[in-house]
This record gives structure tokens, C-alpha cells and sequence, in this order.
């Protein structure tokens, strides 16, 4: 997607050797119009794959599964949580998420009552890097007995393993932009 | 706002006598259609205020303040973190907050940056209850010397103290839905 790619060039901002900071208009200041403008994106290359649902983690992840999930004709976005709370459901699936970011070992959990078996399952996240929090959402359909019918990523690291262990297994991942390396403190970006 | 009282009259589950769960399609599950026409009904309430940006709280507040910003034009988003990450910014501003619902202490934080000084902006987020989280909020503006022109709430606890006491500072609170009590596992909703 030009436009991103565009904004990443211009704002996102390298650190070290695998570190792309983008919280001028991804995941901490967010460009609404952009953010709008990935989501009809998104929708467009998942337009025939009719997801009862969009899932995805919080926090970061949330902007992009609703803008996504509005473009679709406004299924409902469905946000895996990372702390327990007083008033937590019984009964919930899990998995285990090693944060890359926060450096930190994170469980993620859903009630099972918003992903009925069946239930056809688009994942919506903003990075896909060593494909952790994708892994653990697939876990969660998969302990819920849910189809996921394609995943859908803001900014892939395409340098880092995620992405490829995950289409090794079958899976349809749509990435908007794809950041293929950092050389001499620049952004290495794919072609569409 | 009358469809978000008759959701939280359908949906909403009491659990005890002060708390209200409705992350059926508020804070877990998101109900898209019903959450952009929460943000477009707080866009009208403060239509005059022409802020420059929207601050809200990860993780539930995001989707609020990003449907509210769609509504005003696509005004940009920031959400104050929870967590430190490894690729923090030096210059933040940040305040502590104590969380009623997972009954634990944040510390929230911004890039100084997106909060540029002079800056009007309106805080958003899905509730307020004893008022912490806004208070925060409100604590990073006067840090940063920007002016709070307003706060958008989606439920309000009318019957906790956070509304009163902020709205005791001259800060205009406009909230959808304010609850009032709950009476016999019953949820009681202002009128509007």
C-alpha cells in the first residue's frame, strides 16, 4: 500500500538493527485517514473470504481490526485481552505470547462465548514480526473450534520469521506494507 | 443515547452491586456498527470545540476515540500507554492511575511530542467511574501545557465519584449513558 509505505519512509524511525518505531501514525499517535484507508484496504483483499468476525489483541491491534472490520460492512472486532480483570468470565481460551516489544512473556485471553465453534475468523494486527501474537491467536480458534479464514497485518517484518512460518502452514496473509531491512539507519521497504 | 441504554439493558451484567460488564460489545467485543454511532454522537456533542487531537487510554478506550475522530473530520488519535517499552522515548510525560477494574496501579504515558503545547484536546474513553483514568489524562495535558476543551465518555457510573469531581474543575463531561445504580441484579440508566 503506497501510502503507508510512504509513511513509514517519511515517519517511522529505526532502532538498531531490527527496530522500526512507527508511533507517529500506527500505534500510539494514530493518522485516522490512514488508519481508515488500511482498513478498506484490508477488506478489499479478504473481500470474499466473509469472516463472521475480526479478532485481534490489544492494545495496538484494535484501531486497524475496527477500521477493517467497518470496511467489511461492520462485523464485530473482537479484542483478545492480556491482563485478568475482577470480573472475568470462567471460561476463556488462552495462549502464551512472548511480547518482542515489550520483551516479556504475555498470556492472551478471550471469552469463549465470542468465538462459537464455527465461527469463520479473519486475525487483524498491526506488526508481524516473529509472528507471536498471530500464533497465539490461532490458538485461540483453534481451543474454540474456529476457522481462521486469513490473517491481515499492517507492517510485516519481512526479516524476521513470522510471516513465513505462518504461510508455511497454509494460512493467507495480507501484509501492507513489508519492511525488508534497516541499512545504515534506513527503512528497507518491498514492492507491492 | 438510547440504542447504547437499551445495549446495556440487553447485554449488561451485573456483578455485584457496583459493576457493570458489557464487554459483549463494548470493551472485548466490539459491536462496530453501534460503536461509530457512539462516535458520531460525541462528535455532535461537541462539535463547536474543533479539537486538534483526541487522547484516550489503551486498551479499551481506542475504539471510541477513533470513531469520535472519524466523525470529527479524521482529527488525530493518542492513546497513553500502560507499559514501558524498549523503545521508549526519553521525553514522556506520565501519571499514575488506579485501576478500579483490575484493581492495580498504571503508570500512563505519552510521547511528549504528540502533545504539542498549546494543543486543545478532548479525552475520550469507554468509562468513567471514580474518574482516575481521565485524571490522568487531564495530568498529562497540564504537563504538556495543552487545554482540555472536553471529555467523551461512553457509560458513565453516575453513582460513583469521578463525574462530579471533574465536572466540579468546570470540565464539560458529555456521556452517552450514565448509570445510576444497580437495584436486584438490575442495571438503572438515567434518563436522557
Amino acid at each position: 500500500m503506497q501510502e503507508l509505505k510512504e509513511a513509514i519512509a517519511r515517519d517511522g524511525v529505526c532502532i538498531g538493527q531490527d527496530i522500526v518505531k512507527v508511533d507517529m501514525f500506527l500505534n500510539h499517535r494514530i493518522d485516522t485517514g490512514l488508519m481508515f484507508r488500511m482498513g478498506e484496504e484490508l477488506a478489499k483483499r479478504f473481500a470474499d473470504a466473509k469472516p463472521d468476525l475480526i479478532l485481534t489483541v490489544e492494545a495496538s491491534g484494535i484501531a486497524l481490526a475496527l477500521t477493517t472490520a467497518r470496511a467489511m460492512g461492520d462485523v464485530p472486532v473482537l479484542f483478545a485481552k492480556k491482563a485478568a480483570t475482577v470480573v472475568q468470565s470462567p471460561d476463556v481460551a488462552q495462549a502464551s505470547v512472548y511480547s518482542f516489544t515489550h520483551k516479556r512473556e504475555n498470556i492472551i485471553r478471550v471469552d469463549k462465548k465470542f468465538l462459537p465453534k464455527g465461527s469463520r475468523v479473519l486475525i487483524v494486527d498491526d506488526f508481524l514480526a516473529d509472528g507471536q501474537a498471530c500464533q497465539g491467536m490461532m490458538a485461540l480458534c483453534a481451543q474454540t473450534g474456529c476457522e481462521v479464514i486469513g490473517i491481515g497485518i499492517g507492517i510485516e517484518k519481512g526479516f524476521m520469521p513470522g510471516g513465513k512460518n505462518i504461510r508455511a502452514m497454509g494460512v493467507n496473509i495480507q501484509s501492507l506494507a513489508v519492511v525488508t531491512g534497516i541499512e545504515d539507519g534506513k527503512i528497507l521497504l518491498a514492492d507491492d
